[in-house]
């Protein structure tokens, strides 16, 4: 799989090399081109100059379904080198729709297990996790609340949904000592109601609420500034509850 | 390893439950009160609580030499996330003195290899490499670029080090087409002087720079807000050059 | 002069009262509830309703010509409020093109003086000024730096335009000692040249270089969060240079 | 007055040149030097060296007792531009202690009006008034809301306080139609109290919720960064509450 950026437009692709030529608004760009180890820079048939490189797993998530959740990045990976997690961790999931989180998540540990209440997120998180040939991830069909108690030796619980005070509340038995519950939570109210429960009991620890920021720059040879505007600029906060 | 945080204070103590009662400005702690699983609230003999949980790798990075550089937890979360690595990736990195990166760095990829100059750094990084029981860092005592070529197959280099030009301006024929260089500088200068190097070529492609803000905020019962003072705002921006 | 802002679309309408009935694509309003000092919550012909308050000088700004420039506010009020400036103060000010600066900073200092090279600027900064009943600013057609050393008793000279360093390196007679040039530039190389100027004299300091962020917060009953997206993040850097 | 910075130490000095040689660790300055208008750097007893400038309106407030409150500058600046006051606007303010708000505020419109229940803020209030020469701001030592219906025309009010929806919850007939109510709070618990009684209302709007954030930068020759730490990240949000 090669990825191709336009340098007029700054479009994406995504392209099979074995498809054959592959066809445009941008003009054809012939096979031979794509598999051409040596050629970087790739020329269309109007004339279009494309950078060639290799597609990554982050650039394959643009194509999950349910849209490019690649904006959530900044939060998953801070979330990663936070809580002491790593390529040995089991983590638990649950919300998060179509699975973006679930994606970056299992890159990086060794065992994902994910809780999903709507049948229509667990087909799409099903394809998106066959499309991407992911193969440490559980993906259960119901409420974490029903089946957390009989998880054993979780890491992280990792919480993208509206009330993840419903599952504070429960009895982690599951989570080890020292282990996170992660709630991402868009809203200020609902990191106060977190807190609420957080504070009500002597098995849980408040350790840091927090926001990353991503900012880019525009960088060429006489300019260097922030970009001027900002697709994306509050996602979620991040509520670290940590277990005693 | 236990970890324990003043609720008075706030103070991190991290303590091996191996040596007996720990005596701290706060009061004795007593061993058979760090052992016990079923105390997660522990009193100090002058009465002092402290919420006690499990160390995990991020704590124990607090300890590593040189000082805590959790703050780096931010910039290399956003980096594996961003450059689509995962656990069977394999890494280059060079300068970064005391190891905080490889230490972070090393949790979630297959192998590591490391540069450094300065032989005491050599040292400390060794130091702090064993006592975190990091096995998959290679270390050598050298200057990255005249490694780089030999190298194989590697998914990303990461260069902390004040001129990392030198290393954008050499062939980096071990790194995958589709691999990242990603520079982390704290200066715009910098970025300027990477920039120029990398537009020279037809072989690389500046994907991105960026900056990952983090904003801690104080959430109590009646309060919530972000915190009035940032020890540390700026850190560096991440410099994401892509090779074609 | 009314101001209505629509409930459902959150779309502003400035309205002449002395104008009858107003037509738009959201209803006709009665130029009645327009007059009617009681009605503060005016429903249009289709049903729509309309919170109706007072025009200020900051939703006339809205209606200048080249469009509205209300983005600035954040950088024009800490320059205010930043320099010890005062109602009685005396400003030089040159660039900005269609005047929103001249229109900001007339309303609190005395004498605002313009300069503006390009004629067509002049004929819609001279149309904003009308239109807004601004008395004490001074247009000047031509460049700054043949006049500046005939002025005097100056607080502040304040400059938006690509290349300030043209002027920071000339003899700002006119310029009071404690008084400052106030650079707005959007690009890090820009402020690199300033400061390369400046650094070279004995009669000015470097005393400030900073960016005004300006962050808006979505809050209803059951939400707070800052806006998903930002329309504008980085408007310029400020560059503050005092005279000696 | 003069106001020197010391190139070594960056320490601020603020000087009244009728006082003879002064004085300092940092050396002693003679007055010569002070007066004579060539001398753009002083260089004391001890070989430091200063810059040397005319004292202004922003520097003198960080001579006012209870300490500098310059951090509220990028805040006021804003309400400045934002709210569509000017030179001729009467506004007026509860709370905000030593008086720093009324400071900036009396600089850029006709007449403040400031309230105040604590006696021992009013006796600092006058003092800062009186050495900063001010003679637009009407001092009342009382409660804002047994006196706001009297006034006439206002413009704008300004709360500083823990509570302003006990205001916001008042018939603010004083207040012009198209004026505002700007409360200036840190946490958001506040805006939440605020925003109830806002959306209870058929008389008010709320126009805006935001934060304004300041960010300084070190430039130096080869150096363009932002400031590792910030003193002061996040100061208050400002909540504008428009009448109908």
């Amino acid at each position: 799989m090669k990825l191709l950026i336009s340098k007029k437009t700054g479009l994406h692709y995504i392209i099979d090399e074995k498809n054959g030529d592959y066809h445009c608004k941008e003009g054809t760009i012939k096979n031979e081109d794509l598999i051409d180890d040596n050629i970087n820079i790739v020329k269309s048939s109007t004339g279009r100059e494309f950078f060639k490189t290799q597609v990554n797993k982050t650039d394959e998530m643009s194509r999950i379904k349910r849209g490019p959740q690649i904006i959530m990045a900044k939060d998953i990976g801070y979330i990663l080198s936070r809580t002491g997690i790593d390529r040995n961790s089991k983590i638990v999931e649950a919300g998060g729709g179509s699975g973006a989180a679930t994606l970056f998540l299992s890159r990086f540990v060794k065992e994902l297990h994910t809780y999903e209440l709507n049948e229509d997120n667990i087909k799409i998180i099903e394809y998106n996790l066959r499309r991407n040939n992911v193969d440490n991830v559980k993906l259960t069909h119901g409420d974490l609340i029903d089946y957390i108690d009989g998880e054993d030796n979780i890491d992280l619980v990792f919480l993208d949904m509206p009330e993840p005070w419903v599952i504070t509340n429960k009895n982690l038995l599951g989570l080890k000592k020292g282990g996170y519950v992660v709630c991402y939570v868009p809203s200020v109210t609902q990191i106060l109601e977190i807190v609420k429960y957080v504070f009500e009991r002597d098995d849980f620890y408040l350790e840091e609420v927090s926001e990353v920021i991503l900012r880019h720059w525009r960088v060429k040879e006489r300019v260097a500034r922030p970009e001027h505007r900002k697709e994306t600029d509050h996602t979620a906060f991040l509520v670290f509850v940590r277990k005693l």
